[in-house]
């Protein structure tokens, strides 16, 4: 039987890992987030903040630099080559056991090979600015700033990898402003469709 | 007091006018859909099939079509003179109580004037496609292809008028695939919300 898999994708300071992570806690089955980083970083041989910083940017300058790119590992871009080891472990992972998985395109991964609740988590640019602040701390940089440019690299790795648009509604099944209903409505929400 | 109001748009054969009637019956508002029609037809002294027919539409060619086109209302064209008249009674009925409207694109037009609650409805192609045939019945046109070019249409429109893109998780509170969830199960997560 196909496991039951909640997919979480997310825009950056909506709040989408922290709804994975209370759905998980409250069904009572594993959110891979941190623990999927960790097993890529593991079954890859490359540093966490690497993959946590680089696994959802598109290659630079798409395929034509990639392909001569000078970094490499087995022929393949650092990219690609993260690609693929992060997919193998989101099918292994699928494979063993219900759970949430967040972001990494799991949502495209799984597709037909495990029965999925597939969820986007987004809020509106102020409120996203006021939770980065409050989380990571003021930088140079503006957080709407920082903001458009996380959703757009994260639009672009997800357009890159998968061909499909990210943020799309028709992409998921499910679809939350977490800045209009709160964290704790989303998460009753997804908890009551599992 | 701005009125709670809840704005459905959807693709159609997804069943989401159905969502948006037995939401308003549940919670005892009214629902504008055909009633808004009908108010809409009254008001501009157009038919009610024409209104239904070309409300959605962009106008043909953009603007400079539209400029030069020999039909008009007023100095306007009749698609431009519709939208006027469907945005000041869409106005109204948000002045006057707490309901239900579904598309015309209410969620912009109410933006900032009342408490809105966003929401989308949308479903994989083939279970549209078999909810149309079931509904409205065989036409020559295979039923992807009217989906297709009604999906087109809509979008079209959309963004003529708003400027904003149709489909865009960020521009609902809540978006939701009535075929993986079932028409009931989405009415209860939107009365759930308001």
């Amino acid at each position: 039987m196909a496991h039951k898999i909640i997919t979480v994708s997310r825009e950056f300071g909506s709040g989408g890992r922290t709804v994975g992570k209370h759905v998980a806690e409250k069904l009572g089955i594993p959110c891979y987030d941190n623990e999927l980083l960790e097993k890529i970083a593991e079954e890859s041989g490359l540093a966490k903040e690497y993959i946590a910083e680089r696994g959802e940017y598109t290659p630079k300058g798409g395929w034509l630099a990639t392909a001569f790119a000078d970094r490499s590992v087995n022929g393949l871009s650092v990219q690609d080559y993260l690609w693929t080891v992060q997919r193998k472990l989101i099918l292994e992972i699928a494979e063993k056991e219900n759970c949430v998985i967040v972001g990494r395109c799991a949502d495209y991964i799984l597709e037909g090979k495990a029965d999925l609740l597939k969820v986007f988590i987004h809020s509106p640019m102020d409120m996203r600015a006021e939770r980065i602040v409050k989380l990571y701390g003021e930088t140079d940089e503006a957080p709407e700033k920082r903001l458009r440019d996380k959703d757009k690299r994260r639009a672009s790795y997800y357009q890159f990898y998968t061909d499909m648009e990210w943020g799309r509604a028709q992409n998921y099944h499910v679809s939350l402003d977490s800045g209009k209903l709160g964290i704790d409505k989303c998460v009753e929400i997804i908890t009551g469709l599992y």
